[in-house]
């Protein structure tokens, strides 16, 4: 062959979908967050101290010399059996450690291990993406070689109160709309409940709705289920979409421990479905990153057992419940409504009313992505308060519906969240009165 | 359109890559080598105590709350100036820690992630692989839409010794066949060493010959170095090929806390590069598990600092060698050859001369997978001594080349090396004497 080292440059290049690198939303708003000496409300990490318990395991296994070694694909036998044991009680149903669940380096690699396993590269597999939509989804489908088709969840006209705050059980899908997005290539639904960034906590009605296509299509739904402990709001429990008829054949749920425990930077988290659903993805997994970190998953099997009788669990619901009244009393006090959350642990602010001066300058990077992370920079760089914009949850044709947005997480200690209501006095100068 | 569910089957179905599902070769003499209680050399992991100094930094960072929540993608600031400092000596260049460098969740994930920031997706775009390869090279690359194309490394003819012992030095490649394999499609070279599983290491003009051909036909070199370390022959030290002339910009190094460390369960390695190869891959690494587990990758930054005054990666090296020294021996007891390995911790061993009885059984799946596979299971089952056939490291084309052998870790205490041996003795009577 020819020689194309002098025409082609100096390096190798990336596939095209790399080529272009480009910041991530995270990076790129910590970094900002960082430089500005803002409050990081943006990225959903805790900075609560770890629970003493968890600590203590995480101690002792990485202690344990054989847990310092590789395990086996699936999860170490402990963990299988302590994730069985809990998820039988929640998903009600008798798991099989040995076949039904997988132990996945945090959830994001579990869906994707999923995407892998389940789209066949290069037909342009179809899955539906309800938006907001988690930023990675889109980016893992496509890797795998699906296709995203997006449907928006929309308020309901006229729900807000009188302060234009809304419910986030008021943000819902139309079943038509949906039912018209599945075509013969479609493959896969990806739910979120709770749902992030919205709050949302899917009702038996929705839930149910979303089944019947599921079924009636032959659809597999990812069910991303990392924030199954905080829902705020008794009325609207969280219900697994596993546990409704006919679903289990057809549903692989996923769970986190960090989220769960509070641990983001653990990256351990489970996958769990019928042995026909979680065969594939174990393969998948297997080649992705052979096997999750040994005394972390370790680690988990003690916390899961501890969580169980030292109410831990329950308490951190309570614990996050008054986090949400905080803020949401910060936003209160400066006139900026928002989607009321149920469950999660993020507020929509919606900032529509705030009046930018025309004279505040944006970095070029900022300003090309939209009016909703130039409200978020703005928040971030001259308030002090930083977020991410909710734009980044969108496919560019809905981006629209959420450019007044900005996502504020609060999985934070009071210091925190009152330093943040302090700095968002500074916004009310700017809050438009109507 | 119309609905499927009724004919399509119960479950939804996995793309064609994933539907055989199958089981990997660990896991299967894994769970052989348990049920026959044999001595484990089979999958590559320590059984030596971890080092105090690594506990002790691990148990520091686990307690830290802070290295409890999420690590930036690219790896935390200590562990990046960590690895910066240890590779600038070894890459012998001044490493910038904020953008030659990504954290990832082990060194398979890190080779992952190149193939899908460099393959494009759909176009199959070639890779260069010399078989024995690692296995989990060739499913990375189908994942990421490549397309493997393989050349054998092979024995020089008469090199062995008057017992049948060759050197590792005296596999090599051939120049002529390997400018051969590459076409237009060609986009990437793996290079392992030292070699995993014929503890070959590269010589220097082994080295420049596939520089020439890389730099010739603008190709990117992945050099997984996990075996930097254990190189038993002082005549053939470890060299970096992205230390030779031209090849630092065609060259992504990949290496391995869990090996350097003997801690294969904490899942952390990195890549090293120039900043316009490893954007790219570290854009793939994000989408991929996010980030990797940051109490780990925190301690492995301990481990770094500490181990370069201790003593520790040093005095790792004579351990090996004397476990190798044990392995050795005990085949040259029974009489039966092998590669003589110059670093990483392998021997394959020549079991050509073993004369398996007639009315041995050997289950169905064993039984399909060929001579190598069922030479292994008569080891694991009926010696007592478990290792992996490393046909697995082929493809099917080129795996009559590795029939007779085995795998053997020697990773391992004196204890478990001496009782090998021992059971060993029981080879005797099959080995067909000459």
């Amino acid at each position: 062959m020819t020689t194309t080292a002098a025409t082609e440059g100096q390096y190798p290049t990336a596939s095209s979908y790399y080529k272009s690198g480009g910041i991530d939303v995270w990076t790129l708003f910590n970094q900002a967050a960082a430089k500005a000496k803002a409050v990081n409300l943006g990225q959903g990490f805790m900075n609560f101290e770890s629970p003493e318990f968890i600590k203590k395991a995480s101690q002792k296994c990485v202690a344990d010399d054989a847990c310092n070694q590789y395990s086996p694909p699936r999860g170490r036998p402990n963990v299988l059996n302590a994730i069985a044991k809990r998820y039988s009680r929640i998903l009600d149903r008798q798991l099989d450690p040995a076949s039904e669940i997988v132990v996945t380096a945090g959830a994001n690699e579990a869906i994707y291990a999923i995407f892998c396993a389940f789209l066949e590269a290069g037909s342009n597999d179809e899955v539906i993406l309800m938006e907001p939509a988690f930023d990675q989804y889109t980016p893992n489908i496509k890797m795998a070689g699906g296709k995203p088709v997006y449907i928006p969840l929309r308020p309901v006209p006229g729900s807000e109160d009188a302060s234009g705050i809304v419910s986030s059980k008021d943000w819902t899908l139309d079943m038509a709309e949906l039912e018209a997005k599945i075509s013969e290539k479609t493959k896969i639904i990806v739910l979120n409940t709770p749902h992030n960034p919205i709050g949302k906590v899917f009702t038996k009605d929705e839930l149910e709705a979303i089944s019947n296509l599921a079924k009636k299509y032959n659809l597999l739904v990812i069910s991303d289920e990392v924030y199954e402990n905080l829902c705020f709001d008794p009325q609207t429990p969280h219900i697994p979409i596993a546990t409704l008829p006919g679903m289990w054949e057809r549903t692989l749920s996923v769970y986190s421990a960090g989220k769960l425990f509070g641990v983001t930077g653990w990256r351990v988290g489970w996958l769990v479905g019928p042995k026909e659903l979680v065969s594939p993805s174990l393969t998948a997994h297997t080649r992705i990153v052979f096997t999750t970190n040994s005394p972390l998953q370790e680690a988990a099997s003690i916390a899961l057992e501890e969580a169980d009788s030292n109410g831990f669990v329950k308490d951190q619901k309570i614990v996050y419940h008054k986090c949400r009244s905080k803020l949401m009393k910060a936003f209160d006090d400066v006139g900026l409504p928002y989607i009321q959350p149920d469950g999660a642990y993020f507020l929509l602010v919606n900032a529509s009313k705030v009046e930018i001066p025309d004279d505040f300058e944006f970095p070029d990077e900022i300003a090309v992505r939209g009016k909703s992370d130039m409200l978020t920079y703005f928040f971030t760089t001259h308030i002090g308060v930083s977020g991410i914009p909710p734009t980044e949850f969108y496919s560019p044709e809905n981006a629209h519906i959420a450019e007044n947005y900005i996502r504020f997480a609060f999985c934070k200690t009071d210091d925190i969240l009152d330093e943040a209501a302090k700095r968002l006095q500074a916004v009310k100068k700017y809050v438009r009165q109507q």
